[in-house]
């Protein structure tokens, strides 16, 4: 914002242009050998962007899913969970997730190091990638903080996501980003369908599982609905999370420094659109044919399932594949929302349908389009993840729960987390009552 | 996110550098030659994002200007148009605007066909193209469903959409941006006063003079104000809309790749700002003055106003006819939504002031600092995309009314229709009453 | 959008290369030499779009931090606030703070001139300039809303914001950014912790005292919480302000055309958002150790605070001091937010403590990691701006106090402003009552 900096820079740049001015040949040589550099990190950075947008998505659709009594804390914890998986994900992640893993399970304990901007080398900034790698990880733990939402205590959850977000998701990440073992068998998961999506929802079933339903939900045998308090706020999160997603599934290229680069990015946003429009669109006409009702919370699902379908292979599929691939991801959540409540799994905002059912789906997926991956693999990669995520997860949980606790009491359940637990009401003034 | 596969993009980049080695004064060819390619792409799909971002920001703006009864109907008409919309765009709408118009009136009924990566030549990639149209085909659609909430039904609103996005619109698009007969006289309209703003304008005035008024606003010969349920949401809304127009009208420019086109696009930006807050200041100005309070939902009508009238031709301007253009659009706001009122003509967000009345201004206001634009043309336009989206509306608003029907019942509006037509509640917690 | 434009441009692009081919060493020269122009262009108007975000995302915080009944009067005085910005930074405020300065205190009383595109020479275009820097002037005035907000009349508050903007803090801005005393003296405020955020807080500090506090909340010697309305808008609030703050810092680097520059902005990307996650995280062990409940608005203001700390120097520190500047930041709020309310300095948002108190100790803070600061050097552009901002603010706020008045009655203080003075409810069904 300097003037005089402004200049100093234009200065450098020009004064580049300028040395470089005798070799001829090398004239445009200073500016333009950095493009690839300039674009790729360019790349990043708004991807970056875009996925830390998706905090505030999930942010948004937990506050809107949830009774009107727990919505400060929902927001407490979602605001909490992307800092602490920004603090752990610099402190210990990264490494383990992409440091000396070679071909292996795990790798180095040790904070990220940026490096100086002068000695920057490579094809992007460092410190790029590492935000774009951030916000991934922030999005696996803001998917476990939507189904246990209602019930569970502030700081057993923090401490999971502190967990989650520096040794689960890095280790699963290790395994096929860091190049580890399921890279080196061939499993292919581009943007994160499973290494990311199905991690949440694993983590989040294992929660949900030995936390139990919230009191009143299946009380004396029957289903009882707990609407959302705002239903708005729970729309914009959808579309908070579907514009977040062209970053996550775009820039998940990698790379903008080619017209094949640049190109498939693009290629990318519009198979991500079609997908989630088409988990929309059979997400109403399901609930129509169905319930004879159309489901709003259906329809953002549904689109959210289509998104997650995507997101293991967005660049091979055909549009007409994308569509189809996003309409699967549709239809799961319309048929295993109600087959969770049947099972008595509470899952507040239908994270595991939407992340980890339509994440397997997408997994499984990606041999139909991409000739590079086969079934097998496909399935060894999901079920390697799911084995680890989901055992180290009860682990925890159950570990959390027979020493601190992870649950209200049922008296500050209904109360409401908001008042019992942070003395604060999201909307004070609003008289309540059904 | 493959640590691998960035390895391998970063080799390929690399390679290609090194291949061009040898050929001196090929040395930074390789990296330059597609700078153009890759600014142009990146400015289509940062575009394209911002204009997706609209799709938000009518939901909230809606959602805001509805009575809570309506608000989770409104959510669910918005994210299901922005889904159809781009279904459509893809199916048909895309090629009906672009391929083989040749100075007429219609392209051809067929898929976009989104080129593979390793062929998709030409100055940007084709599939960020299309996401840029694509997202501007859903606003038009956007438009229509905040003039008719409140009363309209689920589905046939839907086969408007699909009808709207599919057909109509492209048609329209056709004759100006498709290189049909009105681009051959010589209309201007860089980024969619008529073709997109008046387009959803006329589609909704057909609709509401079909549908007719909410049965509570005009009873008993008295107008009866029905105020929207939550100011914060429609303030929301009009900012991002406010944001969003920045892809709408600076990436229309369709290229960034000299100083010339980069120019061009931050000047846009600098007027779309400048009409926009003109817009606003003569809002408030005016409503202090005519009615001694300064009403808010002037202030954000005033604000769309002014960004829909600069979008005819957001680049002649300098800052200062910017400012009046933009000022001109909030005048009209303030004295047609009463006029409205008074034809009984009931428009729930004021969409056909913002929309229709400022976007025919902004049309005619191209002249004003264009020289290449003359105002016979102008209205021309103006006139031919009037009478066709009007009179097709109309018909298809007929056809439908007297088959399926197109209005809920008396009872299910008096009900809302969250609770009678989908079922869910918005807001299902808060006591209501005025 | 046009058809035929697009193969225009395409067409001159070409045409470039075209012509330029016959000399072999400029064959990539015409694209590439104008490759930093285009990068630092992008980059102002990127960063620019995510502060103008801000904008949004001060709404939605004070929308949710004021009782019901003041929120519509709160939306209208931030979209009016954000548009008179526009204005006046484009007839007076540009130029006060970057003409003819020189080493002064400050510029000339001119509107801003966008030059012709073909004529717009230099490193970007001098409208991106324009649109960015605006973009900061916009947020000064957003942090005096916040402040003031539930009883100062709108007028005066739009007369003060023109002021702010068009005069104020174009001179602060003119002694450091603009090359005037303070840069020549060697003070460092990289994006603004002191030149954009303590002056607004200075000039909010000032209203604070003249205006007074709201009746109700320190009535009869004792303090009555009011709390805000809307948890999770406020939270929304925060997560924008987040995300518009990568924008904010790192476009402050003001070139992204080097490799070293985009290093730098991502470097920039990173300690902004550590700052910010440790300001969150601090901020709730905290109100959790001191008050044994972790109160949400210390975390959302815990983020507010990480960020304006990290923003006087955001390039230099390494990410554990980034972490440790942050956290210092949060801690300022937790124990200043209750002084100020000893001291019956009535702040609705606790804009005083992040904007201003951890806005000086962010620009104190500068030396610890640059070795080009030193502690007096900063100490006296903190006490120069502070000086200058708030005894002028003062005045500005005494006058109007005594001529026009500045303070709504307690009577519509008491009904709220959204009824006594616009004649418009925020949640007009919504059953209100505590």
């Amino acid at each position: 914002m300097y003037k005089l900096k402004s200049l100093t820079s234009a200065a450098l740049a020009l004064g580049a242009i300028a040395i470089a001015t005798p070799a001829l040949a090398q004239d445009a040589a200073a500016p333009a050998a950095n493009q690839a550099y300039l674009f790729n990190t360019l790349l990043f950075l708004l991807g970056g962007i875009l996925v830390v947008w998706m905090a505030a998505g999930f942010a948004m659709l937990e506050a809107g899913m949830v009774q009107a009594k727990n919505v400060s804390m929902q927001c407490l914890k979602n605001i909490s969970l992307y800092s602490i998986a920004g603090l752990m994900f610099w402190l210990i992640g990264y490494n383990v997730m992409y440091e000396g893993v070679d071909g292996g399970f795990i790798g180095t304990f040790l904070p990220k190091v940026i490096p100086d901007t002068a000695k920057d080398a490579g094809d992007y900034a460092a410190a790029s990638d590492w935000f774009f790698q951030m916000a991934f990880c922030a999005t696996a733990a803001s998917i476990v903080s939507g189904t246990l939402a209602e019930r569970i205590k502030l700081w057993p959850f923090l401490i999971f996501v502190a967990l989650l977000c520096g040794i689960i998701y890095p280790i699963v990440g290790a395994w096929t980003w860091g190049a580890g073992f399921l890279n080196k068998m061939g499993f292919l998961d581009f943007a994160g369908s499973s290494i990311v999506h199905s991690t949440g929802g694993w983590a989040a079933l294992a929660g949900a599982l030995i936390l139990g339903a919230r009191t009143a939900k299946y009380q004396d045998g029957k289903l009882t609905p707990l609407p959302g308090s705002n239903m708005p706020l729970a729309t914009l999160g959808t579309f908070i999370l579907w514009l977040g997603w062209f970053g996550f599934n775009g820039a998940s290229q990698l790379a903008f420094a080619t017209n094949v680069d640049a190109s498939a990015v693009s290629r990318i946003f519009v198979n991500t659109n079609l997908a989630a429009a088409s988990g929309v669109v059979i997400a109403i006409f399901l609930s129509q044919l169905l319930y004879k009702k159309v489901d709003l919370t259906f329809a953002l699902n549904g689109a959210l399932a289509g998104l997650v379908a995507i997101t293991a292979e967005p660049l091979t599929p055909s549009p007409l594949w994308a569509i189809i691939i996003g309409a699967i991801g549709g239809i799961i959540v319309v048929f295993t929302v109600p087959m969770l409540d049947k099972l008595k799994i509470d899952d507040v905002v239908g994270a595991i349908p939407v992340h980890l059912f339509a994440g397997i789906w997408g997994t499984m997926a990606v041999p139909l389009t991409n000739s590079d991956a086969n079934f097998v693999t496909q399935a060894i990669g999901v079920g390697a993840i799911g084995a680890m995520v989901f055992s180290v997860s009860l682990v925890l949980w159950i570990i959390m729960k027979y020493t601190i606790g992870i649950r209200c009491t049922p008296e500050q359940e209904l109360k409401g987390l908001d008042i019992s637990e942070i003395g604060l009401e999201a909307y004070p003034e609003f008289k309540k009552g059904f």
